[in-house]
C-alpha cells in the first residue's frame, strides 16, 4: 500500500491531493475522492475506486475481498490514526508489515525523462533568478524580491516554487531558513536567495549570494571559504562513493577555515518529485551514490549578528563524477 | 506532545518547518534543529532544545528525566515510524495515549486578533483577484493568470498562496481541483478561479466565476442554482446549529434543481493557520458552530464535458448568523 503522494505520482502519474495506491501481485488499485473522479478515470492505468467514505476503508475492503494475507505499508507516510483505522477494518486475517524506502529507492535514481524534466526546472529557476536580480535595488523589501522571483519562475513555466523562497539580507543571512520579511535591503549588506521551481512535477534548488556595495575583507573571506567547500563537495561526487564522503569533503574545508561549527546543516539532499528525497548528503551517511541521482551541494556558514553565506547547486551524479546542472555563475555578485 | 506544526505555531509562535512541543504540568519544552536555533532562542517562550539528533529522541529523554508516566500524542500528526521510534526510546515506564483534537478545538474558535488577521488575508486575496481579473484577455493561458494572482497577493503582503491556485476554463471547470495548464482561455467559456492567501500565517479562501462573452441559458441556470445554494448555506450559518445543517441547506437547493449528484464535495471547512481545519461543513456533521469560527461556504455543481460552477466565501460565525468576510461581488462576471 503506497500512501506517499509523491510515490503515487511516480507510479501512476496522479497529481491530485488525495490518493492511495494498492499494488497486488496481479493488479493495481487506485483510490481517490469524487473531486478527482474524471481525472483519475481518464488518466490512471489502475482499477480506479472513487470513494465517498475514507480511502483506507475502501482499500481495506479490496484487501479482504482479494483474500490478501499480508499488506506492506509505508510507516513514514501513514499516520497513527490512519494505521489504527486500517488495522481495525482489516481485522485479524491480514498482517500489516512496515516496509520503508521501496519506492523511494526507485525514485532516487532518475530516468532520462526525469532528468530532462529536472533540467528544465533548473533552467527556469536560474532564469527567474537572473531576471529578478537585474531589478534588485536598494530599498526594496525582501518579500517583494521573493514575490518577483516566484512570479518570474511561473512565467517561465513552473507550477510553483518548490519551497518557500528564502530572501534574507544583512544579519538575517545568518538564519539558514529565513522567511522573507518587510525588511528593506540596504547598502553594504549580504543578500541570500535560496529558491527552487517545481516544473512538470520536478524540483530544482539553488542558493546564490550577492552584496550591496563593496564587500569587506571579512565578507570576502567567508564567501571564499564556503565556495571552496562547495567546490570540494562537487569534486567529491561520483557514483560508488558513500554520500557521507561528499559531506566530509565540504566540512573539512570549512574546518580548515575554522568555520565547521558555523556549518549547522547537512551538505545536501536528493530532489525530484519532492524537494527533499534520498539520498541524504550528511555526516557519516553510508548510502552509495549512483549515476542518475540528482542531489544538491549546499554548504553554508552562519555567524550570528554578522551574516551567513550558502552556495548551492543541483548536480547530477555520473559514473565518473557529476554534472553541475545549475548554470548560474558563482562569484559573489556586487549589486 | 504536540507535533502538528500549525498547532505548535498556535501555541508558541514558531513558524519554521521542524519542531516538536512537549507541554508538561509545570513547563513547556520546544525542540528544533540547529537551523532554527537563533529564531527559537529569541522568540519562543519555552525551554528550547536545539537537537543535533532527532527531535523525538531528545523529547523522549526529557520525558524520562522528568519521570512523566503518561504522554498524550496526536495520532493524526505522528506517523507510524516516529511513533515506533518514540515508543522504543521511552521504554516501558511511560504510557503513550492518543489524544485528538485538543489544540484543534481551541484553534477552531478564533480570537479577535486572529479574526483581524484573517480579515487582512481575505481583503488581500480579493484585491489580488480584482487586480488580476481586469487584465484577463482572450488567449491568456490559465497558468499565467494563476501566476499573476499569486504575484498580486504577494505584493499585497501575503507570504504565499494558501493552496495551489486553481484557474480552470471551459470544460475544465468541471474538474473541482483543476491545476492551471497552458490552455488558453477562449470566447464563450466559463472561467473558475479558486484562490486563497496566507498572510501573517492566516488563510483566506474564495472562488469566483466569470464568463468570456455572453453566457448561454444553460450556463446562467447552472450559475443561478449554485448561487442560490451558496446563499442558502450562508443563511443557515449561526452559532449553536450543527455544521451538517449548513451543508443540508446548500444541498437541498441543488437537489431542487436536480444538481445534487453534480455536487461532489462538502459545503465547506474551517480555516485559519491551515487552509483546512475544523469544523467540517459536511453531510450529517454534528459539530456545533460557535461564534468566532471562520468557515468557507462553497457549494458547486460539475457537469463532465460541459463545465462546472463553484462560488465560495469565507465567513465568520456570529451568535445571530454570520458575517461574510469576502467583499468580492458574486454576480457572474462577463469578460
Amino acid at each position: 500500500m503506497v500512501s506517499s503522494l509523491a510515490s503515487i505520482r511516480y507510479l501512476t502519474g496522479y497529481t491530485g491531493s488525495n490518493g492511495l495506491l494498492l499494488v497486488t501481485p496481479s493488479e493495481s488499485h487506485f483510490f481517490t475522492d469524487p473531486r478527482y473522479a474524471t481525472d483519475a478515470q481518464q488518466n490512471i492505468d489502475c482499477k480506479v475506486h472513487i470513494c465517498t467514505k475514507g480511502l483506507f476503508e475502501e482499500a481495506a475492503a479490496v484487501v479482504k475481498r482479494k483474500h490478501l494475507k499480508k499488506l506492506g505499508f509505508e510507516p513514514s507516510w501513514m499516520n497513527v490514526d490512519a494505521f489504527d483505522k486500517l488495522k481495525s477494518k482489516l481485522g485479524t486475517g491480514v498482517k500489516l508489515e512496515p516496509v520503508s524506502g521501496i519506492v523511494e529507492d526507485l525514485r532516487a535514481v532518475k530516468s532520462p525523462s526525469e532528468i530532462a524534466r529536472i533540467r528544465t526546472s533548473v533552467l527556469a529557476n536560474s532564469e527567474a533568478y537572473s531576471k529578478t536580480l537585474r531589478r534588485v535595488k536598494l530599498g526594496v523589501r525582501e518579500m517583494d524580491i521573493a514575490a518577483e522571483l516566484d512570479f518570474q519562475m511561473r512565467m517561465l513555466g513552473a507550477e510553483k516554487p518548490a519551497f518557500d523562497t528564502i530572501v534574507a539580507s544583512g544579519a538575517r543571512t545568518a538564519l539558514p531558513h529565513a522567511h522573507p520579511t518587510s525588511k528593506k535591503i540596504e547598502a553594504n549588506e549580504l543578500l541570500l536567495i535560496d529558491m527552487g521551481a517545481t516544473l512538470d512535477g520536478y524540483d530544482s534548488d539553488m542558493t546564490r549570494m550577492s552584496f550591496l556595495g563593496v564587500p569587506s575583507k571579512r565578507v570576502n573571506n567567508l564567501y571564499k571559504a564556503v565556495l571552496e567547500a562547495q567546490l570540494a563537495g562537487i569534486a567529491a561526487v561520483k557514483a560508488g562513493i558513500p554520500a557521507g564522503r561528499v559531506d566530509a569533503a565540504a566540512r573539512e574545508v570549512l574546518k580548515r577555515h575554522e568555520l565547521d561549527k558555523a556549518f549547522v546543516h547537512s551538505t545536501g539532499h536528493g530532489l525530484g518529485l519532492e524537494i527533499h528525497e534520498g539520498p541524504r548528503i550528511a555526516k557519516k551517511e553510508k548510502t552509495k551514490l549512483q549515476a542518475g541521482m540528482v542531489i544538491t551541494i549546499e554548504p553554508g556558514a552562519y555567524i550570528e549578528g554578522f551574516g551567513g553565506v550558502r552556495i548551492e547547486d543541483t548536480v547530477l551524479v555520473t559514473e565518473t563524477g557529476c554534472e553541475v546542472l545549475t548554470p548560474t555563475p558563482k562569484e559573489l555578485v556586487h549589486l
